[in-house]
């Protein structure tokens, strides 16, 4: 690292992906993988981050006899966008820490543009009035085949006994959807967004991941 | 009332006004006098209005360790608005009854928008983007000197022991700058928004009100 990028404003980092692509396991590679580097990294998720912006993704995610409409959807995940930014991701980044966050406004355009068919023009109107032109340094998506990730998925319920929450109980051509709109977002703005392949063993994917992180990192220095 | 109004879409009055100018005994006495006059009418309030939306009214008046970013309480406002709309509200106009709400986005502009300096542009897009044109057909502005509002405000916390929440415990020139917000709107748009001066007796408030109901009713049949 140059002393300009570890002196100067930090860099943003997430990862995007569906289900059972190995988010969450990766995001802690990404987060060790900066530390050992000595950068200082604020570890996040979306929606939440901040116990404001969680108790917005509880409601959210929370099942309710009232269904909830898709404008008062959107701003609640852009009102919990709108302090993660203000309360956590911008100070961190001015102070010169990076931000690793588990999904971001790619995750708003794959589940509720692509999933559940928001006019996506709605979406890129809230985007622009909250993040006002900022957005990750870069993007890590973490793809993978639909039946490869149903598969590790049904695993991990399998052996964790987790219940579903409302998006997971989604049915298949809901993440056919989010996939294809993930896969849309980074062809066009492939500057940003890695395309990752996450089939494979762990080893493999880290070493990709690996690698787009040294070759953003030396553009960066 | 003409037919044409009662078996079309129902009509749309909210009540605004700050803290003390008597704005909940003369909601009842408004929804009654409709109810007297035939009128199916729902009685609401802002913000709130449904299970959901007064979840995220919760949020907005919850005192928290945690400031709320002004971008983040407007998407929550404006979250729970189209909730609003969306179950409640639209529903009942479009069946054919009428809709009296405690407060709508006028109260945003004059509280978050004058009170609280948050850039009035931004309030105006977000109520184009949840509104899609949607406003109330007669608002009434309940309107009295601070001072008067004030000694009301100050009998009825007496009286009944009430704790003060977030936006109670704002300041003085807080509810000045509310005033003045919400004349200038009703300045703006006089064909929409009747002044009522809300000081002097009940009687004589509420003589004024139901001259204002008898106008526009008389104008819509």
């Amino acid at each position: 690292m140059s002393p300009e990028v570890t002196s100067g404003r930090g860099r943003f980092i997430t990862l995007e992906g569906g289900e059972g692509v190995g988010k969450s396991t990766n995001l802690g590679f990404v987060v060790d993988f900066l530390r050992g580097q000595g950068i200082e990294v604020v570890q996040t998720r979306e929606p939440g981050g901040t116990p404001r912006a969680e108790a917005i993704r509880e409601q959210l995610l929370a099942h309710h006899q009232e269904p909830l409409d898709s404008d008062a959807e959107l701003l609640l995940v852009f009102a919990a966008r709108a302090q993660h930014l203000a309360r956590r991701i911008v100070p961190a980044l001015e102070r010169g820490a990076w931000v690793v966050s588990d999904r971001f406004t790619d995750a708003t355009f794959a589940y509720q543009g692509g999933g559940r068919g928001i006019d996506v023009q709605r979406i890129a109107q809230l985007e622009k009035f909250v993040q006002r032109g900022l957005t990750p340094d870069l993007t890590l998506l973490l793809d993978m085949p639909l039946d490869a990730a149903e598969q590790r998925l049904a695993g991990r319920l399998d052996r964790k006994g987790e219940t579903r929450d409302r998006f997971e109980q989604e049915q298949r051509d809901f993440f056919e959807r989010v996939r294809d709109a993930y896969l849309a977002r980074a062809a066009d703005d492939p500057q940003r967004m890695a395309i990752i392949d996450a089939s494979g063993s762990l080893d493999d994917v880290q070493a990709r991941i690996t690698q787009q992180l040294h070759m953003r990192m030396t553009q960066w220095a």
